[in-house]
């Protein structure tokens, strides 16, 4: 199934995609495409529906981001080979844990806020997935039936904040709008290989990331398993897997965004993001 | 006002306590201590409320955390004087700033596990402030205008997972019952100064820990100011501001928790923690 939560911003229904590509809304049978209704219980209980019986939605609404009430939204650091020697870091040993305010979550489409301030607003083409499953010292063996789905992640980054004032990359990561996921929570039956997905990201149509998760240092199990031996995961968290290269930082020069710039984003198979940045006033 | 979440772990029951110090029933008047309940508004309906009105709550029944729904689990690193003096580090020039996964957050009595595999499980008595109104580009003039309150947080930390596991401090501060807040959420008006409360942690009876806000290094209004430039906070995030010197990791030889070991916590005016430390299974 594609899921999405369609609408304006803070009053998203819930809908899923039917097989012309359509929205039906789901709103009759969940509240939310969140928690719990992101268990396999959960899920099991929205395949059985058939789309057809779904009120069509009219028009092109937003999407809001794919996944509501997100508990955690964790992302991965310097996650795939090729990225890591363009930025001229050592490949880490562990996984990097970094996290990202939840109120940095935005729609796929929505606009990206420069801070103000900012000097080096970056773009980051990432796989997210997405827990299905409460998750506590699990077993690379068993990770994979803790996962919902996969969604895009646009990881933005103020590279200023997130390297130099002061140690932790939260700084950097957290700013309004500095989070889209989206346009849908593709379930993980739909996607045979998460570690096999083409990614680009283009800045004013032109290409500067066209990588591919093949090239992911630690795979989605390892990071798992990683991750709950530190923290429980809960359904509805959400965790970027790192990004592959020709981002701003690692250009050279060094390219940054600013006001007016919009951001493409793809991840074969989960959609398709689109952000306009505008300067916070 | 003393407000209160009061009996079992995930079905809390909102209270205050009144001029007996015995816990009344709020959850006629709200749902819980959480998100709107917490602005001025949401504060001044309870504040309105005769507590002898209310229905007594009989027994001794647990205390959950202080705060339902928190959104954002912030904290402030290295941010007593004499406590970087102790563990040999510099002051920062700018806030240090890192999260804890909302999942450690565990009422003020409640169990601590120490995770598998820990061998530098520390105690971190804190002044914590809550956010009652939403905040992004607050200046400190302003700043306290979007506090709500003040409750004892204990930033439970695992130094060997905080320093040495791939350089984010999220992997140290995140473990389940890492977060005990509590007992009360303090309302502002009943805090005079913030900046001049005695605290203290004691660990098998044995003070640890014997300080005072007055030696922290950025303030409440510098934090939130600082804050707000970076991301923004909602009513419900909790923000630990730092700890006094005398943690486990500061002493010579260094001396860390272990199964069995019962932690007491005080902030003066905010009430007091006990925590048993228990082996993760």
């Amino acid at each position: 199934m594609k899921l999405v939560r369609y609408g304006e911003s803070g009053a998203e229904k819930p809908g899923l995609l039917d097989a012309d590509g359509a929205i039906r809304d789901l709103s009759g049978v969940v509240d939310d495409i969140a928690g719990d209704v992101l268990t396999d219980d959960g899920l099991a209980k929205l395949a059985a529906v058939d789309p057809a019986s779904l009120p069509l939605v009219d028009g092109n609404p937003r999407f809001g981001p794919c996944v509501g009430q997100v508990g955690k939204f964790l992302a991965i650091g310097l996650n795939y080979v090729d990225h890591a020697a363009e930025v001229g870091a050592k490949l880490p040993e562990e996984p990097i844990v970094f996290s990202k305010a939840i109120t940095c979550i935005t729609g796929p489409n929505d606009t990206v806020e420069i801070p103000r301030g900012s000097v080096q607003s970056d773009w980051e083409v990432e796989l997210g997935f997405v827990i299905g499953k409460k998750a506590k010292y699990v077993s690379e063996a068993d990770a994979m039936d803790y996962v919902a789905g996969y969604c895009i992640v646009n990881d933005v980054s103020e590279r200023d904040f997130q390297m130099r004032r002061s140690g932790q990359w939260l700084k950097g990561k957290s700013h309004d709008t500095f989070g889209p996921i989206g346009p849908w929570l593709v379930t993980k039956d739909e996607v045979a290989d998460p570690h096999d997905l083409k990614m680009t990201c283009s800045v004013n149509g032109e290409i500067q990331q066209d990588g591919s998760t093949n090239t992911m240092h630690f795979k989605v199990p390892q990071i798992i398993a990683h991750l709950t031996q530190f923290m429980t995961l809960m359904p509805g968290d959400v965790i970027a897997t790192g990004t592959p290269p020709g981002v701003g930082m690692g250009k050279n020069p060094p390219m940054f965004l600013k006001d007016g710039d919009v951001m493409e984003l793809t991840v074969e198979g989960l959609g398709h993001q689109r952000q306009v940045c505008r300067s916070a006033e």
